[in-house]
């Protein structure tokens, strides 16, 4: 079972009161990719410029990840520049250059329109739509997105929810998307628009999901140092896509462990700059801090 | 099996979005006795003014609170007005007037001094010290405190956490108090001057437990509408230590259930101004939502 994910692959510049990279991977499809491939296949649809580092092309083959669909352009990769505080929770943006990404527009390789599982990475609504009409009959439709498309192309993107099971997006997103401060009621607006199921994600604090009728919580993994927060987000909706793509069970129950192996491979990431931590990590590690974190949340029922 | 607790009783004046009340009943002892009286005894230790209305003495004693030693002085309650903005997780001071509480010197009446479980909810940390001399052999000391003693009071607080077996404060305290922006650091600092436990309040985000040798995360219980946050942290504490002292259990399992209780009367608290929702409060209800916080939590493990 393999995902198609149409992203973005990125050099970023990143300042953090620990250090400082200049020119490294980065990207929503990078790091959707990267950590969805230690649970299942991932064909990535991005485009690079000619400038692109062939280590960094390498690096994502030897992930197994399928590249056919990652188109070089005419001019350079799409560069971002920024910085975080002591508090690590948010960066503040330096710079963006959109370059090549300016005219992307996703087109998928022969034989990606059977793809069961889709994950739309966060690009303009409209594009995401785009993806999705070329895409046959998916199993299960996921998306993210951001406050420029929420406060720029509000109609474009509730349109697009109408296609999507799985909403994932971070805290801040989900009141202004809703525009209600109250997150309860936030999620069960926006589930009115057609996703299934809601995940908000909270950095430091953890993830909620809603649903209908249930919400779960769970907690990020309590890290003593944490470097870099870039592409958390993605890699944790690359370990929850992969995991669910590997098991192909939909049910709640596989949600579930499904948000929590996307909190351990976000732990990960963050713990170095780039997708450095994912370079050396292994299986083993996802289990072991995965049984970490039913050992942080488990207590005695009332019987 | 009963606990003393020394804080404040106070007249509240708050405002939030969703309305305004003056000179309601509120203080950290009087949320903490309220809450954990749905568990256990409670011997409450504080002192009111003159014109501290008899209704709120009435309720308090409703409760089956001991208020053998809450004094009454000349002069005027303990006032605290303040205000909440729309994301209510901060509440803006508007006005402290101590009354008098200023000159407000614990004595524990005879018969107090053999207390098992103690709370010393926030007061100036040489008083904390000053109430546990006055106990024999306690077998439970939990503690709260601010940043008005963190930032004045120092070296009083640490010696005072020298002698304390549980704190309870909130994330940003944590990090002031440890003078550390990594919680899992700061909560080591911590435990290193005396506490053999560490519980930090996240609002909205929850609860995190440390000890030496291990991590607890509990959620909070996701509110569709949150009316006044004031003495939710109090609250909590009541419900943590009146469970914990109905069980005499102090084991980790039986520590986590109590954050689990905590919570859920945390929950209650913010759902209306003041002490309202405790009035109607039944014990089926608080058991209800520690069962909802349960099924939140719930994921299967890797077997």
């Amino acid at each position: 079972m393999s995902i198609l994910v149409v992203g973005s692959v990125a050099l970023d510049s990143v300042e953090t009161p620990f250090g400082e990279v200049e020119e490294v991977l980065g990207g929503s499809g990078t790091y959707f990719s990267t950590a969805a491939s230690f649970f299942s296949g991932v064909k990535l649809v991005a485009v690079v410029g000619e400038d692109f580092p062939g280590e960094h092309t390498e690096f994502l083959a030897s992930r197994d990840i399928d590249l056919t669909g990652l188109q070089s352009a005419p001019g350079e990769t799409f560069r971002w520049s920024g910085r975080y505080g002591y508090d690590l929770n948010e960066a503040h943006t330096l710079e963006t250059r959109l370059n090549v990404f300016e005219s992307f527009r996703p087109e998928l390789p022969s034989g990606y329109e059977d793809a069961d599982f889709v994950f739309l990475a966060n690009i303009d609504p409209e594009l995401q739509l785009d993806v999705l009409r070329q895409v046959k009959n998916p199993q299960l439709v996921a998306c993210d997105t951001m406050n420029f498309w929420i406060e720029g192309k509000r109609d474009a993107l509730v349109k697009t929810l109408g296609h999507v099971d799985i909403l994932i997006i971070n805290e801040g997103e989900t009141r202004q998307l809703a525009e209600d401060a109250n997150l309860v009621r936030a999620a069960r607006k926006i589930l009115s628009w057609g996703p299934k199921t809601l995940v908000v994600k909270r950095g430091e604090y953890g993830v909620l999901m809603f649903t209908e009728h249930s919400i779960f919580s769970a907690p990020a993994y309590p890290l003593e140092s944490v470097f870099d927060p870039t592409g958390a987000g993605d890699t944790f909706a690359g370990g929850f896509m992969g995991f669910l793509a590997s098991t192909r069970n939909l049910s709640e129950k596989s949600i579930r462990q499904a948000i929590v192996f996307g909190s351990v491979m976000a732990s990960f990431t963050v713990e170095d700059f780039s997708l450095n931590r994912m370079k050396t990590l292994e299986y083993a590690e996802i289990e072991e801090r995965f049984r970490k974190i039913k050992l942080l949340t488990e207590f005695e029922g009332l019987g």
